[in-house]
């Protein structure tokens, strides 16, 4: 039990402490069977990617994630699928320090919400609002992953892989790092944030209209798997449109840039810019000085 | 917006801030069609009631609700359905000054998670493994109306009632009222209460457990209604295992019993001392004076 947890689960409701000024960063993300995560997936993972996405949430705020509530909606009462999802959950929780301090088991079709609850000290959360004209664009991580990932779950990529590198993508499909230690490297620094949970497109564009701004990328910045090329001429469209990666992409000021790369030394996860903050509306997605429409590359959406 | 939100629904996660001197209380409660509700529950219906089950929580920590997040995975976009369960949860959060600050939705089989944060002055939380014998046991409103409600939900009620008392009935099924006035009240009074989700012998239960006491409650203090006397010989068996009333039960220190009375006038809830906490453990069911085995009650439970 964390020192800030009062009261944990086994009364009507649980009893935690802020402590004097952090503000407290709260979300909740909902996961169904068949809907965000294949129906053969395990409970370990399930678990593990239901918590992900909750500190990715956290992360993109530049918050320290500190205790979570589970509604874990099952079919029936199965207690090998309980114990693997538990153990899944507890193996992120733990590495996180983050307690679990409530929740709900109810009976029906499968469906896991979590509610996370992170601190960060008052005015440093970084918000979606405040990118600036001249900002340049970073990414962390590697995109599409995920997205050839789901691709290789169901069987629809036509690739052949060794098992090392299948293996690599269906984890980052199933097991997302959520960016916390480069959320808080960010304080004080980025502008504007956002986990990139539905495609850079749709997240970026997030940015740009909470922000009244507009962008420019160019795609052969973009950091993807070498497997993405050999995937399709259009290797762009999964890093763009086929989410479930939970990167974040965020805004710096191009004066701090310097500090920046400085800061991202001291962190495990590489990140690459990708373009510029622009006035104006509207996102210019370039190729190697040529720009493509951001139709064209919707257009190639399939994914819900 | 609330003052003490600083960032509500629209970005990664919501931003509020905890007054010093204040713990935060929360819970998380599921509901889920077929189970939880019948399948053609109104849409402000649910809405109210996946709220009143999260704020009856609040009640019985004692609790100010103040924030809450919502998962609500719906089987397709409907937009007339979303406005309906919008009103009806937007009523009750007025009505208790809660602010719906974030969320998910998402697609598939009907469920709705509500998570909810409240304040409590430190140290004044009420929980359920404080209660003492000699203790006098108390309950709010009237029990076992809700499990008459079900019963007329689902044409199971062999009774005939007036319309008025029908949808009174159905009313407490489907509109439970939070006794948060009530909670409040019993700040540094009472010690220990829960409130009545899953009927008084479970949820007095909980107390015994949590408190290591037993307890002995007379039935004919029980406060029902009228109509559940003529609905069986067995009339007790609904307001003791059916569930869903969201009362509270606490326990009060005997000595405390003209200053609770004293302060249930400034509320609208009349509360009724139906027994006592008792050395030992285990639960002794009286009526007028001969001992009910809690088996035999137990026999009579059908409800999940």
């Amino acid at each position: 039990m964390c020192a800030d947890v009062e009261l944990g689960i086994g009364d009507d409701a649980a009893l935690v402490n802020v402590p004097p000024g952090q503000s407290l960063v709260m979300s909740l993300d909902t996961l169904v069977a068949g809907v965000h995560f294949p129906k053969n997936t395990s409970a370990a993972d399930i678990a593990w990617k239901a918590l992900a996405v909750n500190l990715s949430d956290m992360a993109a705020m530049a918050a320290t994630p500190r205790w979570l509530l589970l509604g874990l909606t099952l079919p029936q009462a199965d207690e090998a699928w309980l114990a693997e999802f538990s153990s899944g959950l507890t193996q992120l929780a733990q590495a996180h320090g983050v307690a679990l301090i409530g929740g709900d088991t109810t009976r029906g079709p499968l469906t896991i919400s979590v509610q996370i609850s992170g601190l960060v000290p008052q005015g440093q959360a970084l918000r979606r609002s405040s990118a600036r004209p001249g900002d340049l664009i970073y990414v962390s991580g590697q995109l599409g992953d995920a997205g050839l990932g789901l691709m290789l779950a169901l069987d629809e990529a036509e690739i052949d892989l060794p098992e090392q590198r299948r293996q690599y993508f269906l984890q980052r499909l199933n097991r997302p790092a959520p960016r916390l230690d480069l959320g808080l490297a960010l304080r004080g620094l980025a502008t504007a944030a956002i986990d990139i949970s539905d495609g850079l497109l749709a997240d970026l564009g997030h940015i740009l209209e909470a922000s009244t701004v507009a962008a420019r990328i160019d795609l052969e910045q973009l950091p993807v798997a070498a497997e993405l090329h050999a995937l399709s001429d259009e290797w762009w469209r999964l890093p763009l449109t086929a989410g479930d990666d939970y990167e974040l992409c965020f805004s710096v000021p191009a004066e701090k840039q310097a500090e920046l790369e400085q800061r991202l030394q001291g962190i495990d996860c590489p990140c690459y810019c990708i373009g510029r903050i622009e006035a104006g509306e509207g996102l210019r997605i370039m190729h190697h000085g040529v720009e493509i429409s951001a139709e064209k590359i919707k257009g190639y959406m399939h994914f819900d």
